[in-house]
């Protein structure tokens, strides 16, 4: 049941890939291994690196794993985490060894990656629309009986470009399709319960396709006011509940299971619970979440929604997701007493949130790293932060701020190599990204 | 006097690497060579790549190229365009070739990448300050010297590192300085000609540095009073000549000319005003422009700029620069009447200044692209644009809409791989990008 083959050859040259001077964090003056990093004795707050740099916190990693691993298993749930958060083989990779069911994407050439990368199940949380998209996706499935993949329709004319690619390309396999039902001002998807069944209709209708489940996405109402946001999330629940049970008594599902997802990382503690409550089904139920953003989670955004799921929750929440990607840049200018010009701009790090948020201040050889509450990033440009800081506040050039992110995606985005540390900032090896 | 050895090997490799499946914009099922592409017959309009895609035309490039080195040919001063928009080695060659003195920068992993790809002549628009940043520079100055780069200061700790480590690592060569002028509530930079003044003593007391110019950077100021932004961008220009003078009173200067360097995209025509003005000097000025986001334009922000600068000038002005980067996307949905979702995200498109904006609609193999006034973008999610149009209008799933972007460098860095196309959207190529 493991979404990858064992560490495949692409994984593997990945690891031994030589990296290059000019890669972003590391002062590199010739070539390194990537698999030999670990052994150059690197720690980020010795100041020896080139700044900024992007750093995944090893425990961090492995307890947002661990502590997802145990909440969809206590929800009777499987876990297809959106991959398209950070693009990572290795991460991709990790997931799966502690049990991801699948790797979900969005595109097409995401998902190409990573099957490169020995991905051998996806769910592409997306209609294909482009032909050549479709085209590739069915080159796949006709070429590699191992490959596994899902897809999402929310339209007839998406449910006759698939039908028409997989009988063209790969006559022999079904495509498992997903009706995506949406919600009225939402994004994609089906619009109402009914126009949705009629959608299902036309899937099982498909020869080449096959009713698999259903889907939605209910992550997209983040806004001010929070009653009315769950209002929504849990309106649009009740909704893909009530969309199963009329194509299941309609009997246009196919196949063993009726896979039932959504899911993002917002609300996935309310899509368990309303998954949990479907009992009755002419087959099993696979409930499959798909949050991306838990396996680092952040400081800003999501660390917020997460305290509000905590706050509806027992126990079990309390040491739930924590924050594992930072960003550490230098101080390069300090020109004016109430500013300091950090070496991290919109190349570096989120900014479609909130602007990175300093966490702490450290002067290298001189002590820990001490806390920076008083200061806050005010502006970003291309290369640049602006910290704005009190006037007698003793950063000075050379010395290292880090920072915490707002909205892991677009973080990811910015950073081909990424390093992993331990608790103590030393550096214990890199992964990589392909955006 | 060239900034580049002729076509280096990084630059042939990478001109005969193979593209992988899962490469952005194009929907490969087996590798193919990138110097084949332009063999292959693809036309975006064929609706038959992957979408998004993201092309630049060439002969808007060209032509931006063109009227750029005409520009600073009568301005009687050089380019160093900054190669932060693209990092792109193939846009720096064509820089390069074009008459561009030198390749400017804005970190030492980036100047890394342009040496690594033939780029011999650059100017680091920064203070370096990390150890290991500057140990890299120059460890490239005493190992290869064809190479020349020239830093800036603001403050006597970024004199200090400097001094320390070309003495430690090339106590042979001594690192041309210049040092940065700015403005109260700006960014990097000296504040005041006095200060900036009393530094430049420093530089020249320096022995492994050399004072070679003075530059500031007055493209910070864009906002909505345009009359108060163009009195600063005045005011600091005067406070650059008045400090070039001063230092060259002095004769705090050393080498055989001095350099004068400022100029983003938004008002080099009045930093070339102003460094016309100056006349007499003890010794040839070099005047270096360092605009970077001329070479594609965009239909935003610099769309905007370029054309109040034409309102500055003459008949030159009129046939100026040209919107060159476009990135198209498919219709992957029609939930409502009003709304269509666009396969186009934050993944693919600046929207960090404004969100992409629709330039026109094609239905693939029915006649030609239409406009779409009439239509905007509302939101982008990572993976998704939003679309607003009037009801009734006919766009439907599979159709392509291209988009104008709002600023250059936030949508190069989104793209490793862009296609080039000729005034009939066929393919003639691609570029590279390495962030």
């Amino acid at each position: 049941m493991s979404a990858a083959a064992p560490m495949n050859d692409a994984l593997r040259a990945l690891h031994e890939q030589w990296l290059l001077p000019g890669t972003k964090g590391l002062a590199l003056q010739t070539p390194v291994r990537q698999s030999a990093l670990a052994g150059h004795g690197l720690n980020v707050l010795d100041g020896r690196l080139s700044y900024p740099v992007a750093v995944l916190r090893d425990s961090t990693v492995a307890h947002n794993i661990a502590w997802m691993r145990d909440f969809v298993a206590r929800a009777g749930a499987l876990l297809a985490p959106h991959g398209k958060t950070t693009m990572s083989p290795q991460l991709f990779q990790a997931q799966i060894e502690a049990g991801a069911w699948a790797i979900t994407l969005a595109t097409v050439p995401q998902l190409q990656i990573a099957y490169r990368f020995g991905v051998r199940r996806v769910l592409l949380a997306n209609q294909p629309v482009a032909l050549a998209d479709i085209e590739s996706l069915a080159a796949l499935l006709r070429d590699d009986p191992a490959f596994e993949a899902w897809v999402l329709v929310d339209s007839s004319a998406g449910v006759q470009r698939l039908q028409q690619m997989m009988q063209r390309i790969a006559p022999q396999r079904r495509l498992p399709v997903l009706v995506e039902l949406g919600a009225p001002q939402g994004r994609t998807g089906v619009r109402g319960v009914d126009a949705a069944r009629a959608l299902a209709r036309e899937v099982a209708a498909a020869p080449r396709l096959r009713l698999a489940g259903i889907e939605g996405y209910e992550g997209l109402w983040v806004g001010a006011d929070r009653e009315a946001d769950l209002q929504r999330v849990d309106a649009l629940l009740a909704q893909l509940l009530e969309l199963t049970r009329h194509c299941d008594e309609e009997r246009l599902f196919d196949g063993e299971e009726i896979l039932l997802s959504a899911g993002g990382s917002a609300y996935f503690d309310r899509v368990a619970a309303a998954f949990a409550s479907l009992r009755h089904s002419s087959r099993p139920l696979r409930r499959v979440l798909r949050s991306g953003c838990y396996l680092t989670s952040d400081h800003g955004f999501y660390h917020g929604l997460q305290q509000e799921m905590r706050t509806r929750h027992d126990a079990s929440f309390r040491h739930g997701l924590q924050p594992a990607l930072e960003v550490w840049a230098m101080v390069q200018s300090r020109p004016e007493p109430g500013l300091a010009l950090l070496t991290l701009g919109k190349r570096d790090a989120s900014y479609d949130i909130d602007l990175p948020r300093p966490l702490c201040w450290h002067r290298p050889g001189d002590g820990a790293p001490r806390p920076l509450r008083e200061a806050r990033i005010a502006k970003m440009n291309d290369q640049h932060a602006y910290l704005e800081l009190p006037p007698e506040h003793p950063l000075q050039i050379g010395d290292l701020v880090a920072t915490g992110i707002s909205h892991p995606c677009t973080t990811f985005d910015k950073w081909p190599v990424l390093l992993t540390v331990d608790d103590g900032y030393r550096v214990t090896g890199a992964i990589n990204t392909f955006f």
